[in-house]
């Protein structure tokens, strides 16, 4: 097993978990742009859009959206989200298991937005999973699937 | 009406169209980050990911993945793509209908691209539109819905 998001779904890579189900698992990045900057998986490997099928990208973007919405409401106080999928190693991919990345942004914060596009660190990254986690779980509370 | 998508959606506004369906639209950004920047959009107008329905978002995205393969075995020869979603100003939309960008990206085009953010124009634009659509032609002769 060589591909590090298989390893972080079956449980052997440590992550802070967001959110998860039967087939998909969101958590954090470990170099953020943001805070709260997630990764949505697909738990079965695909490796990008030429291979994943639609009803996999549709899936996982119902999560991304749950986690960009819960971004707005949690604590992290989100004004709004860049969800990407980068699709091959030419669009800057760099684990080849499909993954869609959801960057919580405030207003304002181009600045600090690029200052992390550098340092990439959140200084307390379990503080901001318990964050996005209660806010996804109050979201699903109140509008379940 | 004062929607510039729902506007191009109409045919009141121009635009160079790649591909459309009963639900979904997808067309070339007037200002490309890459040659092949293609917009696409739901007809019926939403905002974000605040109000569009999980199912929309869906289509979007299944239609964002043919043209995105298409730009691979186009005439564009793109080796991959960024594809991205804006949710809500603080996070850089600028058109307030909910709309996913393709990006086709090339092997090493790092600095044309960084150069393309800022210069945002293609000097062919209807021979860009053509080499997309026919490519988007084959792949749904080849593998139709």
């Amino acid at each position: 097993m060589s591909c590090v998001f298989c390893a972080v779904v079956s449980g052997d890579a440590p992550a802070v978990r967001i959110f998860e189900d039967d087939d998909y698992l969101a958590f954090l990045d470990i170099r953020p742009f943001t805070r709260g900057h997630t990764l949505v998986v697909p738990k079965q490997h695909f490796v990008d859009l030429t291979d994943t099928p639609a009803a996999t990208l549709a899936g996982m973007l119902a999560v991304g959206q749950r986690v960009a919405r819960a971004a707005r409401a949690s604590g992290l106080h989100a004004d709004g989200n860049n969800l990407a999928i980068n699709d091959g190693k030419a669009a800057f991919q760099s684990v080849f298991h499909i993954h869609l990345h959801v960057v919580p942004r405030r207003s304002g914060d181009k600045l600090s937005f690029a200052k992390g596009m550098l340092v990439r660190r959140d200084p307390d990254r379990e503080r901001t999973g318990e964050l996005l986690r209660a806010a996804v779980a109050r979201l699903d509370a109140a509008a379940p699937d």
